[in-house]
């Protein structure tokens, strides 16, 4: 737990409530939390889902390492306590996202099981947590970045599936093989899903 | 400036434009940054210029010290250093809210100027900040909360205008002086401007 250093502080209720929010938009907000190893697709599905999302007027919008790391969270690198405090501030930004209406799309390696659960706890009924499960052979043999062959020559330190532990979810809402399903079938699973839970209206 | 920790990051163009976004929502992403003391009426006027706005189909969201405070920074107190970290944090995600397509309104103190630029930078075509003018000694008799009270006594550290400095803008985009004029009139001010810089369509 992070310990609450602000006090005096008093909860404000905005006059315009996440029903209106919803009602105008014609959709639910909600948190699509991608996660898996480096390379195992997170992005490329995330990119290809909010295209099919904003098709059906669906307010969808990603949040990923690249644009977060070189904003919010410039200032944290890649130790445990970086990385929770990482995926901490990520998954307040989503919520915030998802409580103004928008559907948040993360694609975040986001590793540790217990950093999950935090952000799962601050919105339990609108977090959809997607497990991109692609063994770390065939994300290594793919290696788009080359940040596999630097971790593997001791470059990078505190790499994820190299020489940093990764804790796959153990009741995600979703699991897609990215290793033996193309990028449209990922995303039309996910697709579906969001139909089925009402946050997505049917094509 | 804040250092950049995180390397081995590469920037994500995703496939939905900042204009697709704009053109569904029928306006333009923006971040209206309200300053001035505790008990100016930040809030007061964000919720209704909220409520106003979304009566148009703006989709506005506020950002406050209130909401913030308990979640993206709570891990922040009330030193410099932390009040620094609290605005650039708020200006990364008021960053992504407009780039997102929504209407960013933002009621914090703010009290460094230093601070405020360094969010314009971010964003020096999206970023209209709103000066709350109010006399101190007005916002101590109001003291709605009870914290100017509180401050005199020595019970609360650091608080704008009694204890810590308060820098007002120097070029804002627009200032309201709460003291003299009434809600529906600072509103209506902003509203204005705001229609006048294509933010908000015509009422």
């Amino acid at each position: 737990m992070t310990e609450q250093k602000a006090t005096n502080i008093v909860w404000h209720a905005g006059a315009v409530t996440r029903a209106d929010r919803e009602r105008l938009n014609g959709h639910r907000g909600a948190t699509v939390w991608l996660t898996g190893l480096s390379g195992s697709g997170k992005s490329t599905i995330a990119v290809e889902l909010e295209k099919r999302l904003w098709d059906r007027g669906v307010r969808a919008y990603i949040l990923d390492g690249d644009n977060i790391r070189h904003g919010l969270n410039k200032n944290l690198g890649f130790s445990p306590a970086d990385r929770t405090e990482n995926i901490r501030r990520i998954g307040e930004v989503a919520k915030l996202f998802t409580e103004a209406g928008m559907v948040a799309l993360t694609a975040f390696i986001s590793p540790y099981r217990a950093d999950r659960d935090q952000v799962r706890a601050l919105m339990p009924d609108d977090f959809v947590e997607v497990f991109v499960d692609c063994p770390v052979e065939v994300c290594e043999q793919r290696d788009v970045k080359g940040l596999y062959k630097k971790a593997r020559a001791g470059e990078i330190k505190e790499f994820t599936g190299v020489s940093a532990p990764y804790e796959p979810p153990q009741k995600p809402e979703l699991t897609v093989h990215s290793d033996r399903q193309s990028v449209e079938e990922s995303v039309r699973q996910v697709l579906g899903y969001l139909e089925r839970r009402g946050i997505a209206p049917p094509a």
